[in-house]
């Protein structure tokens, strides 16, 4: 997710000619942003140590600042998280006839708090972006330039299955890759956020199951969950989901579709092996239960990878979604669903009733890039720089966090670490946000809920000369929290045996 | 929306040295067409006789190859419709192992179809797009380049509440409409239809109740029943909903919210009176119920119009919504919602699970028009060319189609033509696609379903040359319509006196 400014780019300067004390000027300065709209509701304020250091005050001084904001109902302090912004008048609140927080749905159900952000100074292995570094923005500069001389672009909304150039362009690189699909086939979708939501809305009813890998991209229950399904997660080991606990799952729960990220899965990067991938086609086909293949990140492998479970459909039962925002650059918002023609008939009107269509410009964009050789040009390098940041991330953990364990990534974005004993995923996310680097606790990928016993790091994410630093941070979070548990254990034991 | 290129693009020419028959060479032509996917599935077949005309043929030619193609399983027959492309490879389907239309959402519920769609030759009052000669392309194309300036908007994912400059962008210009609102109260949505989808998702639970007007835009009942909600229609007069009528349904159904469109409302073009417009917001304010106040036609107005319902909201009930597409562009597909505060606290997890964020590019865009004083320039000659275009519907219509009534639209894009007793609006739909007009009937906007005596008219759509024509050919169907049904009441009465 993208960040709004951040409290320390405000320019706060003490003044020594102010007769208030620099904690109200600090105050005055905050409350002033957060009312004009400058610090959002929804920012997270460094931690009163953090920003004590930056603003070279004392930690005092910014924690009277605060109690302030928060005694103005500006912002709200959450234990071992820092302050968070609240409101930007909290005033006008108290006019509103409607009670707004009892109104929501019922769907959109509280899941894990997601509270923590990237923020200046604290290295980013938190989200899923690519580094705007990794991006091929001078050829995409280009491209949209070119795009430009068609003056259809500005002037009227694109098919509903997408951009005629675009969904060629696709179909021919989807060719390459042993997906064979014709044009009434292909849906583009406003980045593979949106496919999942179209799926949902052509194929779940209310009461409906869907069934996934656990963990899993909190972004798909979550539209599950809105269209008014349950989900069900899937034990995983080192290849992947399970094919006998899927048995299981599709005989018990009978699920509308199987949702799967069978390359480089997302949290855990894992692949599942291609004895597996022919099962759980062969299992879903005699279940009749369609599959829905998330392929976002199948494009960066740094070694060889099983085909696609679509391309290895014969029974067409796979719904298979990619994107550009893995491998090309978040900015364009773009991905495609690739379905068979029964499939499709329902796909489209529920993108429809979703956006009418996908912006035309951006589409163009993403054409010219493909049909003009642009991707496969920058796929190479692209791979390249990852597996060195992917390098770079293994090398600075084995050097800095010791007491974690993973398996190496051999494509995607993500490292999936394993805890030490005793420490769970929230605290150690909370320790480590402190010590400033920004990893995802586990928690949030759980459908099912609970807790967890590991952490995400998106090595895409950070610029390369910031990973050694974000592992070393994070080390020291690791051991904040283990001697933590000492201490109290110990205490605990001085306890028993008094 | 856009159009599949049409069978008479295809550059059939009969050619005399083949052996073949013509209707048997038509017929590889069309069918090479369809599997190739250059006719997608949906596409609409003209009609034999007006196909026939086009490519100097007989009519018999014509029917024998559509014959063929229906005979192949290639294309379907719909009476009074014309031929449909229903699929490019007919012999694969028989091997999937899954019924797709049997997984449908229960939610997805058929309504009214909608197979007419523009056609070359075919003057399009049907749907609510700007004819491309009403945008301000040249303008776009230049705020697109200098935007390409910034090498963030294609290498960065947007904010979840849109671009900061579109952001302030859209703020200041609802101020000048007396909507004044904070930073944290604005988000961005891929259109007004995206922003429909928000509210629902945020709002919305299975088995509420949405009250709207009827009939209204058939994109808002399907997002709202998409979420699980019920949808219920509150009767209009000349000066829009009726607020008794809009009490007994707050009384008796409880609605979760008001959907409204009280300024040029779609489909009629009515003007909500702003004695109304009060009553109404007390009523809600009364009822504790939000009120969704769509104003995508509010600045297409050709003479004074009341203020909108947020700028008369001191309750703080109301979720404002705006769009680009109807006053600018339709191709940049860019919308925004302006919400108190705390219901804002609900729409941006809402929007952020639908698609993450909009494109950064089209946001910019439109950022660059707004900030450059492009959209002040653009807005006086583009009103002055859409009432031009009112004005010679008018005349047209009156010379034409004297059979039609209607209420002078004072805005907005659409003319709410009254049919005369005994036709229905889809006979008359069907006749006028028949005679070379598009028109819509009005089945498709009707909330509780049902039929129509009415058709709406989009002046916006077609060329302004082409309205006249457009007229003209749909007084021709009127007749025909109206004379099946005297031969028919004739028939009836001879028979009855027997």
């Amino acid at each position: 997710m993208a960040t709004p400014p951040a409290p320390d780019e405000l320019g706060f300067e003490p003044d020594p000619t102010d007769p208030q004390p620099i904690y109200l000027q600090l105050t005055a300065a905050l409350a002033e942003a957060i009312r004009s709209g400058r610090l959002v509701v929804g920012t997270q304020l460094p931690s009163e140590r953090l920003y004590a250091q930056r603003l070279g005050l004392s930690r005092t001084t910014v924690t009277a600042a605060y109690g302030e904001l928060k005694a103005a109902g500006l912002v709200r302090g959450y234990v071992g998280r820092g302050a968070v912004v609240i409101a930007d008048d909290p005033d006008r609140a108290f006019d509103d006839a409607i009670a707004w927080p009892q109104l929501a749905s019922r769907l959109a159900r509280p899941t894990h708090p997601n509270v923590l952000t990237a923020e200046p100074g604290r290295v980013a292995f938190g989200d899923g972006w690519l580094h705007p570094s990794l991006t091929p923005r001078a050829a995409l500069a280009a491209c949209a330039g070119s795009a430009l001389d068609d003056p259809e672009l500005l002037t009227k909304a694109a098919p509903i299955l997408g951009l005629g150039t675009l969904r060629e362009a696709l179909l021919e690189m989807l060719r390459a890759n042993g997906v064979v699909a014709a044009h009434g086939e292909l849906l583009v979708t406003g980045g593979a956020q949106q496919g999942l939501n179209v799926v949902a809305r052509a194929l779940l009813s209310p009461g409906d199951v869907v069934v996934c890998e656990s963990p899993t991209w909190h972004g798909a229950f979550r539209a599950f969950r809105a269209a008014g399904a349950e989900v069900a997660g899937v034990a995983m080991d080192r290849e992947g989901v399970d094919p006998d606990a899927l048995e299981a799952a599709l005989i018990r729960l009978r699920p509308a579709f199987v949702y799967l990220i069978p390359t480089f899965q997302c949290p855990t990067g894992r692949l599942l092996g291609l004895e597996r991938r022919r099962r759980i086609l062969e299992l879903c086909a005699r279940f009749r239960t369609p599959i829905v293949e998330s392929h976002v990140y199948g494009d960066i492998a740094f070694g060889e990878t099983p085909p696609s479970l679509k391309s290895l459909d014969e029974a067409g039962i796979v719904i298979h979604q990619g994107s550009a925002s893995k491998t090309v650059s978040p900015a364009l918002r773009l991905g495609w669903l690739v379905a068979p023609r029964a499939a499709m008939e329902l796909l489209a009107p529920a993108k429809a009733s979703l956006d009418l269509s996908t912006p035309a410009l951006t589409q163009a964009v993403l054409a010219t890039f493909l049909r003009g050789g642009g991707y496969a040009r920058h796929l190479p390098p692209f791979r390249a720089a990852l597996e060195t940041r992917r390098d770079a991330l293994l090398a600075a953990l084995a050097l800095h966090c010791p007491e974690l364990r993973w398996l190496t990534p051999q494509g995607g974005l993500y490292l999936w670490a394993q805890l030490p004993q005793l420490s769970h995923a929230a605290e150690v996310e909370a320790a480590a946000a402190e010590a400033g680097v920004w990893v995802r606790g586990g928690e949030a990928f759980m459908p099912d809920g609970g807790t967890s016993s590991h952490i995400r790091l998106c090595y895409a994410s950070p610029a390369l000369d910031e990973i050694a630093t974000g592992a070393q941070r994070l080390g020291q979070a690791l051991r904040s929290v283990l001697h933590r548990h000492r201490d109290s254990a110990a205490r605990a034991t001085a306890f028993a045996s008094v």
